[in-house]
Parts: structure tokens; C-alpha cells; sequence
């Protein structure tokens, strides 16, 4: 332990003391549906950039709300106490939407606490994704000013509006406001624990394509017994199209998809063989048995460390009650890619292009939109603050973190290296059973408050 | 022409003087949002009923609402005054839906004239489909009351409301009504003209096997980035599955498929061919130009005597706003086929489930339901009402009417003669720009103007 261990314990005994009214602030973050896709929601984005920004203030930052072309940002400052390295914070407080509502057990925003097997839970569509995952630092913050009056280090924090639609605008941001975000390093939690019990540091992210394409026809929908034969029908096109995305073999058939894909390295396989994943399991709890993929490859190499290929959303012609004998004018799916190190967004869109327009029959319009394309990361691990995170977990938990990749995307880890130069500990506190993105998302009571205090330990290994 | 000509001249007279009380009693039918495909919409098809009967009823018929396991039935019947046979008219009073609803100029229930290139038309959800064409003879039959103080030869009436989907208890209710529903002959005006001059008889329908097919996968909606690369994603393998339903030459996969389907005849082929079929006109009307289907056959064939595949509608996913990495827990689409004569409807389903199961992943659970299954028919020419119709409609048009196929389906046609021993007789007044099952639905005034003064020319004719 160190010289900051007895003010360390105080911050500590301070968050247990504190968990109701620090529960009761994140509810109330939860309660704003800020959801960034659906612009009607414009202004719930913004009413939660500004309770994020007062939330700072109350703990010492100066706090901005800065304009983007969509969702504000928050940049709030706090020159800290100590000697240790200047952090950035990164976390997003815009939401998924939430639909099919008719399937959450409690309102999306109407937070509630529910009983589980590790006690219990906030039910909430942005509960862990990422609301609640922030809260943590935020109240970390909180007990250092109470106790401490103030951080241990320098701290600045970036909290933008648009991660789930793509973070478009964040990158223009990051280019202009380059030194009010100058840090030493970076840090976010927006990923997952191995398990309960066992923390986890993330060290590599699958980066993604994401992509809608629409084909239209006739320019009215035809009855399908009077131009059946003759016409030209969008969705029996679309399917055809994306029907031949896989080969038998689950690969994806994207022209040059997996150029430059590295094989994993023999230290990583190791590693991730050691963990023990059980992917019966796995697929078990979501009521699957039977993985796809790329046949022959094990669980987490599918998972981590192989591109995919998805259709998220699919639309066209009559979708109600009973038969409608209807050819549809248009038809469309949203389609992403998931990729690797190695793999260019860039060009992975542009196979996409040439992959549609290659099936697109000659009387069909189509259309392809590119919503985002950030390429996969690998965080170095030999650097001060994975070692100081790494400590800080196993003074928390008692047992030394994991080192785990994520299926899942964090764009701005990129644009944060590329364009701040920073380096990011990526130390979060999800399950695999919170139902990111799903209705009825929700995040244990158990680990918010051992991230919490985990993020308090953290700051004081860094002041050391 | 006949001894009963001075009357018929006087009914065509008064239809001819009472149009705007016809048209007036057509609007108030349109104005009905009879959907049967909507269970909300329920209340509608009976009010639909009960408006027909007391239509009905007006003109001298003795009218019944009979229940069914759906939406009910109107059977009238009137003793008629000649000699000719006893005549069984079917109709239907529900529609299809009307959505999708922003495609509407004027809303679907409120029937509106609009002007056109043949003068004015009636816009509205089932203006031609089949109200309009019902009106017609409703609207002979009250000439004739008014007029003569009765239809000239017995009439039958037998007007359902699950037309549009399925017909599916019509069939039993055939059966436990033979004895009221007995006639000689049936006729049914749900079929088109040639062209806006030249009027026609429908003697060749195509059938349907029309389905829906569910995927389900996980039990909730996934994380792409988290279970992207090991869990099934229901919507690549539902397009998978329907990317295969035709081959590179526009045939349909299902096993058997082509069994029984006799070649064209060469009288029909010859007689299609005199008709100077422009199919890119036919396309170029609806935006397109590049015909679809089996490759290497004429346009008609491929419309009137080749069976066909066509996904109707298909769902799953996020379809809204802006992206959303979701891996869906369920898909589906509606799948149906057209049928031609020699094509066993049950034979087709049962090679649809077969064509399902075999594309079926191990995790997915699949549904596949039945709509409807009917078989193609063949009108025979040789008939004393085809006789009589072809005269009425040289005499009401000074040109005589064409023999044409149909690519859609009248399924009671082929009740009617399997259950009832009924030939009928498909004399239709729509247009191939009717817009059936489509947003601005209409039927051309002169075409209804025309339809009613030829189906009181065919009572003329019969009673002669």
C-alpha cells in the first residue's frame, strides 16, 4: 500500500456510506431517454449532458457543454492534488432505443431495482450501457471531493452524446478541441468482468462497419398475382443478395475481407485457452446451444478475434396480420461488420459496395449507406496505467484481473490514439448477461459499487 | 337483339339517368373500412354485410347475414321473372389493408374522383377490389327492379368478407349451404378488361399457396459485438433460406415444384400472342423495364400460365433511425406461390415446409403457416353464359371481348365448381393501373359506367 492508503480508506468508507444517494443520482441519469438514434429525443440528449455536467460541478470540475453538429459533449476539468498522470475520461451518456418495449418487464426509463443471483439489479436501458458505468467514476470523483476535496490527479472528462449512433461527430470534436483534451492517458468503462467475481482489463476491441442498404423497384407496390412473373420484386432481390454473405463454412464472401487478418498470437490463444470459456454455456443463457461462426475456430477466437458479418434489421412489403398478396416497391437491411486488427473499415465498405452492386438486378435502384467504419484496436499492455489498474483490481476483489478481448466496438479508442496520441485502460464493470442493447438491460448492484470503489482505488495508485 | 329488348332499353336508360345516386351508394360501400385481414377492423366487415343486404333488399331480394367462423356472409336471393338460368353471383365486401397509409393522396376510406386520362376515377381502398365491381351488378339488379319490378331470370347472391385473406371459412359454409346457394351458373366481375375499350373474359386463373415462415433464435435480442461470431442470427439465416427459393434462370427450388404444369396450348398461345402484349409498356407503367421470371418465355406465358415464388413481406430486427448492433431473437417473412393448372396446392406447401426444414440451422425454431391453398382453374369456353356474355359485351362495346388469363387468384372459382358443380363466368371491368392492393387504389368511372349497363345486358340476354 501506499502514503494515500489512510485517505484512500476514508474515500472508501465514504462511498459505502454514500450508496443510496449515489444509487439515487444515477436513477435519476437513467430516467432521461437519451436515446441518440431518434430525433425526437434530440432534447433528452441534451437534458443528460447537463445533469453529467452538474453532477461534475458538485464535485469540484469545471464543466462545459460544447456543441457538435448532433449531441452536445461535455469537457469538465479538475486540476487534481497530486503527481500522478493526467487522465481523460471517456464515457458516453446517450442510449440505445429501447424497443420492442412490450418486451422490458419495467418501463425502459423508469429505473427499478429487481432481485437476481448476485442480488440486486438496476433494470434500465442504459443501466450498464453506459450510464451506470460512468456513474461509477462520477461518484469516484464525488468521494474523493468530500473526503480529499478533491481528485488525486488531473482529470479531464469527455462525455459525448452520440456513441450509439456511431460517434461521427466526436471526431471533427476531438480535431478541434485538441488541447483542452491534452492527457497523459485515457480511461473507460464501457466493457466487461470475466465473471462476478473475476475482474477484467480489456485489451482489444473488434472495430465495425455499419451499413444500410435499400433496394427499390416499381415505384408503387403491385399486386403480386397481376405483375407476378414479370415485375421485379425487392425483397425476393435483397434476400438473394444477402443470402450469399456467408459460405457454408460461416466465412464471410466480401471480396478481400479478411486481407491482412493476422492469426492470433500463440501468447494471447494461451491466455484466453486458461480462461476457461464454456460456450454451451455462454450460449446457453440465451437460450441457444448450437455456436455459428467460422467453423473449426474455438469460442473466444470467433468472439474476439475473428471478423463477422451481421443483418441487425430487415424490412419490406406487408408485415401485419394475415396475407397480403403484395410486391413490394422497396425493401431494405441494415447490415454490419464486425472487424479485427488488420482489417481497414475503409476498404471492408467498399467490398460491401461492389458485394451489393455485383447482385443488384438490372431494374433495381439501390442505395448503400455507411453509418460508421472504425477499425478493431489492441491496448498496449506494458504501459504505468494498466499496471496501476491492474493493482487497483486486486486490492479490490483479492484477485488478480484478467486480460480479455471484447467482441464489441469502442470507436473512440481509435480516435482517441490517432488523434490525442492516448493510450486507453478500458476497466469495466458489465456481465455477458446484461442485456446490452436488449430490452430489460440491466447492471448488478454489485459491481456498481465495487467499480465505484475500484475507481477510487485507482486514482490513488496513480497519485502514489 | 331480343323480344326483351324495348325493357332492356329502359333499364339502360334509367341506369343511365340515376348514375349519380349509383355512384353515391358506391361511395358510402368505400367508405367502409371493411379490412378482414385486421382483427380491429371486424365491427367493419359486418357493417359491410349489412349495408350490401339492405342494398340488396331495396331491389327486391330477400337478404340474409349468415355467420361464420370469420367475418359473415350475405346470401340474397330473388325469384326472377324469365326463363334463363338460375344464376349464382359471388362477390366480396372486404378489402385489403391500406397501408402503407403515406402513400395515399386522398385517405383510403374517403373515396375521392380524381381526374384521369379516361375522365374521372374513383380513389379509394377497394374502388375496383371488389366493391366497385360489386356495385356494378347491385346496381343492374336495382335498374331492373326499378324498372321492370325485377331481375329477368332467379338470382342467387352470395357476397363473403375473407376474400382477401384466404376464403379460408367460406369453404365449410359452401358446404353447409348447398341447398340455398343452388343455381345453373355462377358470375363474377373481379377480373379486368383488355384495355379501357376493349372488354374481355377471364377463362385461365392462376392459384396460390400463400405462407409465413418464423425464425427464432436466442430467447431476447442480442449485442452483435457481444455474441456476433457465435450466436445464430435468425435474419442471415432467414435470408439464406429465401435467397434460394429461384435458381440463376428465374425457376423456382422447391422440390417438385414443376410437377404436372402442361405446357401452354397452342389455340392459347396463338391467341395471347394476338393480342400484341407490350410487357416494357406493361413495366414502364410501374417504373420498370426489365422483366423478371423464368428466363426465355413470353411475357403472358410468364404471367398467365407459369407459376411463380414471391416473399410478400419480411421483418426482423431494428428497422428505425440511425444504426443499432442487434443480433434479432426472431425473423420472418410471408412466401407465397402462385399456382397453374396441374399444380397440386398441397403438394406445393408440403415442398415449401420440406424446402424450409432442410435450410433450418440447429438452433432455430421454425413456423411455417398456411394462409391459403388453391389450385389453379380453367374457365371452359363452351357454355351457354360464356355465349351470352361475349354478345352482351359486343353489343354494350361494339367490339367483341377478348379471351384473357388472370394471374391472380379467385380461389371460390374453384369452390364454386368443386363443392356447388358451378361453372363461372369472370366478365371484370378493371385495369391493369388499378393499383389493387396499392396506395390509390381506383376504378375508372366509364368503366364502372360501362361494367352496370353490361351486366343488365346480360340478364337481357339470358331471359331471352
Amino acid at each position: 500500500m501506499t502514503h494515500q492508503a489512510p485517505v484512500l480508506d476514508l474515500v472508501l468508507a465514504h462511498i459505502d456510506a454514500t450508496r443510496a444517494p449515489a444509487h439515487g443520482r444515477l436513477f435519476d441519469f437513467l430516467r432521461i431517454p437519451s436515446i441518440s438514434a431518434q430525433p425526437a429525443h434530440a432534447g433528452d440528449c441534451r437534458r443528460a449532458a447537463a445533469w453529467a455536467a452538474d453532477h461534475l460541478r458538485g464535485s469540484g470540475f469545471t464543466a462545459r457543454i460544447l456543441e457538435t453538429n448532433g449531441h452536445p459533449v461535455v469537457v469538465a476539468d479538475h486540476p487534481g492534488s497530486g503527481a500522478g498522470p493526467h487522465l481523460l475520461y471517456y464515457g458516453h451518456y446517450d442510449v440505445q432505443p429501447p424497443e420492442p418495449l412490450e418486451l422490458w418487464t419495467s418501463p425502459a426509463f423508469e429505473p427499478t431495482l429487481v432481485d437476481g443471483p448476485h442480488g440486486k439489479r438496476v433494470v434500465a436501458r442504459g443501466a450498464v450501457d453506459d450510464k451506470g458505468q460512468v456513474a461509477m467514476w462520477l461518484e469516484a470523483f464525488r468521494a474523493w471531493h468530500d473526503v480529499a476535496g478533491g481528485v488525486p490527479c488531473r482529470i479531464t472528462v469527455l462525455l459525448e452524446g452520440e456513441e450509439e449512433v456511431g460517434t461521427a461527430n466526436l471526431l471533427p470534436f476531438l480535431h478541434a478541441h485538441k488541447d483542452a483534451l491534452r492527457a497523459d492517458a485515457a480511461v473507460i468503462s464501457d466493457t466487461g468482468m470475466w465473471d462476478i467475481d473475476t475482474p477484467a482489463i480489456t485489451t482489444r476491441l473488434r472495430g465495425i462497419v455499419y451499413t444500410e442498404v435499400t433496394l427499390q423497384a416499381a415505384r408503387r407496390d403491385l399486386h403480386s398475382g397481376i405483375y407476378g412473373g414479370s415485375a421485379l420484386n425487392p425483397i425476393n432481390a435483397l434476400t438473394r443478395m444477402l443470402g450469399g454473405l456467408h459460405d457454408d463454412d460461416g466465412r464471410v464472401m466480401l471480396d478481400g475481407f479478411y486481407d491482412g487478418v493476422a492469426p492470433l498470437s500463440a501468447v494471447e490463444a494461451g491466455q484466453w485457452e486458461g480462461l476457461g470459456f464454456d460456450e454451451t454455456a455462454f450460449l446457453g443463457g440465451i437460450g441457444l446451444g448450437v455456436p455459428v461462426g467460422e467453423r473449426g475456430l474455438p469460442g473466444l477466437h470467433r468472439l474476439w478475434a475473428r471478423p463477422t458479418a451481421d443483418i441487425n434489421g430487415i424490412w419490406g412489403g406487408y408485415a401485419g396480420d394475415g396475407p397480403k398478396t403484395v410486391i413490394a416497391a422497396e425493401a431494405g437491411a441494415k447490415v454490419s461488420f464486425r472487424l479485427v486488427p488488420g482489417q481497414d473499415p475503409e476498404r471492408v465498405f467498399a467490398a460491401f459496395e461492389a458485394f451489393v452492386a455485383a447482385r443488384t438486378p438490372a431494374d433495381a435502384r439501390v442505395t448503400v449507406k455507411k453509418f460508421s467504419a472504425d477499425p478493431a484496436i489492441e491496448v498496449p499492455l506494458d504501459n504505468a496505467l494498466v499496471g496501476a489498474a491492474r493493482a487497483a483490481l486486486q486490492d479490490e476483489y483479492g484477485r488478480a484481473p484478467v486480460l480479455i478481448g471484447c467482441g464489441g466496438s469502442i470507436p473512440v479508442v481509435e480516435a482517441l490514439h490517432s488523434i490525442l496520441g492516448l493510450d486507453t485502460l478500458l476497466m469495466g464493470f458489465g456481465l455477458d448477461d446484461d442485456q446490452v442493447h436488449s430490452p430489460n438491460e440491466k447492471f448488478e448492484v454489485r459491481c456498481l459499487d465495487h467499480g465505484t470503489r475500484a475507481h477510487a482505488r485507482l486514482l490513488a495508485r496513480l497519485a502514489a
